[in-house]
């Protein structure tokens, strides 16, 4: 029979090993099945899974890299999922390819895009055989014109704002009798953009929260549909630059709201949520945290000095977010100490983003 | 009985057959044992594998990426060992290791260098508890001298001629009685460097040719004795600036000579081949091929735009050779289908480096 004193240790090792035993399976999510999510999402779960095995054999399943000297700045350990290495050079050709693969036949596909999407539609057209017709602003840089024109599709240029191009693309849709894909509101594009999380939990069983840059949303919608699902412990974290917040003020508000055209070095970020993207960033997303131009081109910097990967500034926003103060605050290394970062793109005006970065 | 028709045929089939498996067994190697070298090298293969061995535990197996638009512009395949990704910034943290692992117990490294070695012996002194100083030229890039500085070793600097390094490099050794740790002449710097080989050659089993950026030697020493003796069919071939010759024109001449302490944007390159890498590049180099300056710029343009890798413009010289006419001339595709490069490093002051590029 143990003494009064063993009883009091044994019984207090005992609580302590359940609550870590509790801790690790909330954070890990060990055991914890996949969550139901509210029915009347335009996307689920399962259709990020049918997208990810529908685009498999045309997308590339991307590294996952690690660097020191970033972790030492982070105070933690960064997991970087590489879609800079994407096809067209970013994970749009993910949703492009989802949307594509489900048009109707024969159909011309139809979008607005300040680029990436443009470029993944345009290859993801000629994969299908089908024509393609992009509207552009006339601000998108000339080697995202030249690429999209590579593939072969046919270019309209409209002024830079979300309603020009918007009413252009209609306009067209309505003129070859089209199929319009949204760059991010299209439900087959966000499941497929979802596809980037199934890779990155299947490549990295112990990652605590995930850092996802935010434009349109259909990217950070993908994932949130179906990490939330997957592991619901997973916290899903929107990186947008404070000059377009539309994000972060519509989850403040706690309804949809725009922003004024205002500008960003990171221009892949500039679109809206929409109608169906709103819906999961109001629901699914922990937090949006905002970050100034300075600190995105001091993070751009940073990815391509210590890890020699050449990202455009739309990347540099998810770093900026995870080695900003509200971050290290609010997600503290000691409870979250691995953070995948979604390095979303790579293409940029050499010229003009080196002179922005370095000068 | 097969009728004469049919006999003709199979003896046809026969001897077509026994030719294609020479060619096979030729390029590939297959059944070929490796090949003793001369005996008067200052490396032997065994110092290679050695070397690999020792220094495994402190460098990193960087990946080969390949690109599709690569390939298409070089008009086969392309296989792209990424010593960009090696810790400290390129390929010369193994030599230093390895030098350093067998220095004189207790004994200051000392070495010149105009920035990758000094970094990778500063990282290699701080590694195994030594002191290290590191002379370096008054106009190397700022980023590197704060990088040698950031692993704590001192620096001495002095003119950027050939002449005075090695003076400065040798009064330093004589005063702190250190271990001299020449950049690339040094035997055990170049059995270390050696082990891209031993890595590539485990990753790539098909490569026809490999492509190595020359300056003073130890990376294509270290690597045509390993991959002669072990695979004597594949070809190695150096790339060198044409501003900065000097291996060019010693195997051209059958003697060692030296150059005119010219400039190139491939600063990393501008020093010459030694008394041991020498004899190495004589008798196992295939052939030295040199770039203008102007197709450096473009094929290190080319990789950070298509590849997304900010490599510099050192590595930019092995992607200018294997994209040639001369080398398209002497090494046809439907021969040399799959070509190994080596990306040796991506050191390089962004803000000059970016300005020089896409000016």
């Amino acid at each position: 029979m143990p003494s009064k004193a063993q009883q009091r240790y044994l019984l207090a090792s005992a609580v302590a090993g359940v609550a870590a035993a509790i801790r690790i399976i909330r954070r890990r999510n060990i055991h914890v099945p996949p969550q139901p999510l509210p029915a009347d999402f335009p996307v689920t779960p399962k259709d990020v899974v049918d997208a990810a095995k529908r685009v498999r054999p045309h997308v590339h399943r991307t590294p996952v890299l690690t660097c020191h000297g970033l972790d030492e700045l982070a105070g933690r350990s960064l997991k970087f999922k590489c879609e800079v290495f994407q096809r067209t050079g970013s994970f749009k050709i993910r949703g492009a390819t989802n949307a594509a693969l489900q048009a109707p036949e024969n159909a011309p596909l139809v979008t607005h895009s300040s680029g990436n999407h443009a470029q993944a539609l345009a290859l993801a057209a000629r994969s299908t055989n089908r024509e393609a017709h992009v509207v552009m602003p006339r601000t998108a840089p000339a080697v995202k014109r030249a690429a999209v024109a590579g593939y072969g599709a046919h270019i309209t240029l409209c002024e830079p704002t979300n309603k020009a191009r918007a009413e252009a693309a209609q306009k067209k849709t309505e003129e070859v009798q089209g199929y319009f894909v949204h760059p991010s509101n299209e439900p087959r594009v966000i499941s497929g953009q979802g596809s980037v999380a199934v890779e990155f939990l299947e490549q990295c069983s112990d990652l605590d929260a995930l850092v996802v840059p935010v434009g349109g949303g259909g990217l950070i919608g993908g994932i949130a549909v179906y990490a939330k699902w997957k592991r619901p412990s997973l916290k899903i974290i929107g990186a947008e630059p404070k000059n377009v917040d539309d994000a972060y003020r519509s989850k403040q508000k706690g309804e949809l709201v725009g922003h004024d055209d205002r500008d960003s070095v990171a221009d892949g970020l500039k679109t809206l949520l929409g109608s169906n993207t709103w819906p999961v960033v109001r629901d699914l997303v922990d937090e949006i945290i905002t970050v100034e131009e300075s600190e995105i081109k001091k993070a751009t910097a940073l990815i391509w000095g210590r890890m020699k990967l050449c990202i455009e500034p739309s990347a540099g926003v998810g770093v900026a977010c995870v080695l900003s103060e509200a971050f290290r605050a609010r997600y503290p290394a000691d409870e979250y100490g691995t953070v995948g970062v979604i390095l979303c793109g790579g293409n940029l005006d050499l010229a003009k983003a080196s002179a922005k970065l370095f000068a």
